[in-house]
């Protein structure tokens, strides 16, 4: 239900319909889609920061703007709220029936007002560019606009950069909003943002401009959460015949104190207590993260010459923690997942033993650097991997690629952990040893405790955790616990007594276990948490290829899915024990 | 034989061999060094211009530094043949006998003067930051410099600029010579030049000056082949206690009058004849490229938006004769891979028909821009895709992982065809279809006629060449007529009269044929030209896993090659007609 059917947001179904408002109105209007987008993350999660700081940014282009035939293109698109709430979306924030009827980015399914799928950082102005490059060889008579809008953070990745370059070539009209809130999702790292605080402190007037550099007009507003300030920017600006940079300074949280104090916690939460600030489901129990922090801590105390690098996301690992206690080793580069791969390559070549943490999803930025500079250059790098699993979240953050991304190169070893002493145990081989990269899948199911069966890693040993025959299951990672119950199910329904192995690897294979495999099983089962192209499963699929062996995949098929509840993925994906259990049988019932 | 016994290059053994040089002396081995490699390159190819041009600043370091306790990082590194001559490398020069004794690229095997191997640019900002990094923490009283190189052409690329916003942090010696030639691989693209040009105009006085705006120290040397006007520069920054660049105006082909007036020419050079300038092996049959460009011609008459895209490499793909017809359709973004992804990616979105020229191994640049720009928003981009073969090349260029790179994600769909008049039929369904990202990859082998079997590409139907039993035989692309001769040898030498087929994609199946194939084979082979990990035949392994068939993949291991003969890698790696039936032979006579 409606839960605000006396805002002024109620009479709004198109831009059109904030043209003729007063400039208290859109001010009303603006209070009101704060509140909405407080109560919204408050109940179900999301961007805050992000959406709080741009609302006046966001009323004063759709009322000087004629969306759609003017564009819009919103980088990362996580601060989209206001933009969705005035183009026909506005009972998604309304009515929490309704919340989850949107998605937390720009969706061209979801409306004509978006043009892109959009989720990771520094696309906006080349995709911009593109719009108008369009523009102008379909249409050369075309009026319309092209406008990206781009945070101070996301300017520190290298495509942005790119982008702005290729901007500057441009004889037709582009307008580039730099949305500065002196924020990344963390502090802002680097170079740039000294040269952007000179800017800010001279209204823009300082003659070292980084986009008059490089050949690109500019202007800037000074507070960009001044309605009438943003209005007549726009104004002035509409229509212009060339490339323009916006500089605009905003208050990342703006109207919310709890976001504007702490802006990291606030750049994106899960559900919290509107009054309190206070997580609704905070996370008591131990983590994988703080176990590996605790082993670092070991190795630095050890003698060790361990440092901790990321791209924009210490929170993703608890990393703060970390650098609290080990400053001169703990290196954020900020958005530029690049550069962090390519220097944690040099460091681990000169001699330090670099701990790189990072998402899969983003480390699909830096996957040249990981063929050419790591893995070409064996470099012994460690690296961290959370999200490479099926999940329920945005297909723009689908993190499943990985297996095939990193274990289909050479020299990098995958290693994927069953439980966290295992994972210790792969994390004190892969900082002692100095032949290789070495990645591990952090996993993103319950920490479970167990043992390690190995400590070198440099020949891996399948384990066979339990002895069977007929059928053998070789569950990965974060699906060890699925291939125990798949054992279960295979003795209950069909009275097999299965083999159970942890692979360990998502590279290497052991050839004696599987050769010793053949002499008394028929099938073999693989359960990867990724998807099943360029897989692990297709590895032993290759391996028993030539052989009388039959082999079954479990893993995702070749798509997106966005925000699909897991417990749905599975039964789509047939990764339910009882699904995979019908699937052996008839496989066994053909031999 | 040395050709040159009597130069003064023969008494240098080590840097240190440089030091006790009269300026005079200094200069009489910078024209030994260019004369030497003006033989060489003419003799066996490789890069001119980049090496002519820093010869000077290549002498001057080793004159001033102490390589290699001061470390130098080349960007792409193409350009370090002088740094190869004065660092235990001269006779790789002097003596034909010895050209190919050495990479031509920097290589830590070769050398300890070397630290990385490169061959993609814009990565030696980071890679020094990381050095730079590492030096700090495990030597915190060290004195050692470490200094980048990095053309202009290369600053363009992303990670430069991530690079550079990160060294401005280091609170320590850093020292970045910017090589401002004037030129990328082709002329340099975007607005960033611009700004480069007002720097050398004003003799780097300009008060805006990208370099300071990130907060680095700033110098600016006008002659760069000044030997003495580098040494003097050099001798003012060594030992430097913070980030530092260098600016240096050099000249590329300094010294060669071919090579200073045709700069894209002689950038990278096949053999050719050093008092003509002429190919010592020109090529004049007919081209896949040619008829790419040809087809483009035809669809631009029929009134298709077809634009040409590529990032700095249009000599690849002969794409300036498509400039010179097309002026206002073709689109060089420069040394931008990711740029020139999103940006095709909007322009197929806003209903143009982007048609991007990319070489496989720079495509990994872009790898994320496939994902989260392309395949996620399932636009309509056509790609040409080189060198995504097993070759001989530089381990640094190796192209052979585009199968696993591209044909791994969703939506995508990546054509493989055997022939001209397949790849032309292919390219038109590409650019009429709005459904899907299409890539094609271009053969590599010789052009070869033949038919296309089908017109819509959106089912894939695999040609049966020829309908045999027992062994099938899928041969993929490039390795289309390898799988003729495996039939033939087969039919010789076991007498078994095997089917062959053309899949024509590395993505998608055709689950009919295959499923057909069951009843009258016992053995499926693939014969792909490009890595196996990720790629086709493990997409038929799986397919085929739960069933009796045996299947067989023949393509590359999950390894780097470097500059190894053709035919010796694919005897190391069992591709050849007789190595692939023995192989065959085995199964079946496991049977």
């Amino acid at each position: 239900m409606n839960r605000h059917p006396d805002y002024l947001l109620n009479e709004v179904d198109e831009p059109e319909d904030i043209k003729g408002m007063t400039l208290d109105e859109l001010k009303r209007l603006a209070n009101e889609m704060r509140q909405l987008v407080l109560e919204r993350d408050a109940a179900i999660g999301g961007h805050v920061g992000p959406n709080l700081g741009v609302m006046e940014l966001t009323l004063a282009y759709h009322y000087v703007f004629n969306s759609p035939h003017d564009k819009i293109i919103w980088d990362v698109s996580h601060q989209c709220y206001a933009h969705k709430m005035l183009t026909g979306r506005k009972l998604a924030f309304l009515d929490p029936d309704h919340y989850k009827d949107i998605s937390g980015f720009t969706s061209p399914a979801e409306s004509n007002h978006d043009f892109f799928e959009i989720g990771h950082t520094s696309t906006s102005i080349s995709l911009a560019v593109g719009m108008a490059q369009a523009r102008d060889l379909l249409n050369p008579d075309s009026k319309d606009n092209v406008v990206a809008v781009i945070g101070d953070g996301s300017l520190s990745g290298g495509l942005a950069f790119e982008g702005l370059n290729n901007a500057a070539k441009l004889k037709s009209n582009l307008i580039i909003v730099v949305n500065d809130n002196q924020m990344s999702i963390d502090e802002n790292q680097g170079g740039l943002y000294q040269g952007l605080k000179e800017l800010r402190e001279t209204d823009g007037a300082s003659p070292n401009n980084i986009f008059k550099f490089m050949g690109l007009d500019y202007r800037y507003v000074k507070d960009g959460n001044d309605l009438r300030a943003m209005i007549d920017a726009f104004k002035e600006i509409k229509d212009i015949d060339h490339p323009i940079v916006l500089h605009v300074n905003t208050l990342k949280g703006k109207g919310y104190e709890p976001a504007i104090k702490e802006k990291m916690t606030y750049h994106w939460r899960m559900p919290f207590d509107l009054k309190t600030g206070k997580d609704k489901h905070p996370f008591t129990g131990e983590s994988y993260s703080d176990a590996i922090l605790a082993e670092l801590d070991r190795q630095i105390a050890a003698g060790e010459p361990v440092v901790a690098m990321n791209a924009a996301i210490p929170g993703a690992f608890n990393l703060k923690r970390f650098q609290a206690k080990h400053s001169d080793r703990y290196y954020d580069v900020g958005i530029a997942e690049q550069d962090c791969i390519s220097s944690a390559v040099a460091m681990a070549v000169a001699g330090a033993r670099p701990v790189v943490f990072q998402n899969a999803t983003l480390l699909q930025r830096a996957y040249d650097q990981l063929v050419h500079d790591m893995a070409l250059n064996d470099a012994p790098v460690v690296m961290i991997v959370r999200g490479g699993t099926i999940a329920t979240e945005s297909a723009t953050h689908q993190g499943s690629f990985d297996i095939s991304m990193i274990s289909d190169l050479p020299n990098i070893e995958y290693l994927a952990p069953t439980n966290v002493e295992e994972l210790l145990s792969m994390l004190k081989w892969a900082i002692k040893q100095t032949d290789q990269p070495v990645v591990i899948r952090e996993p993103e199911k319950p920490l479970i405790h167990g043992e390690a069966t190995q400590e070198d890693y440099s020949n891996i040993k399948y384990n066979i955790a339990h002895h069977g025959s007929e059928v053998a299951i070789m569950a990965v990672g974060d699906f060890w616990e699925l291939g125990k119950k798949v054992c279960e199910e295979l003795k209950r329904k069909i009275n097999i007594d299965a083999t159970l192995i942890n692979p360990k690897s998502l590279t290497g294979i052991d050839p004696q276990v599987l050769h010793h495999l053949s002499e008394n099983h028929d099938v073999v089962v693989t359960l990867e948490d990724g998807n099943l192209s360029g897989g692990f499963g297709e590895t032993i699929d290759r391996y028993y290829g030539p052989t009388p062996m039959k082999v079954l995949n479990f893993g995702a098929p070749r798509e997106f899915a966005d925000n699909v509840p897991l417990e749905v993925l599975y039964e789509w994906y047939h990764l339910t024990p009882k699904q995979i259990v019908d699937d052996i049988e008839k496989v066994v019932h053909s031999l």
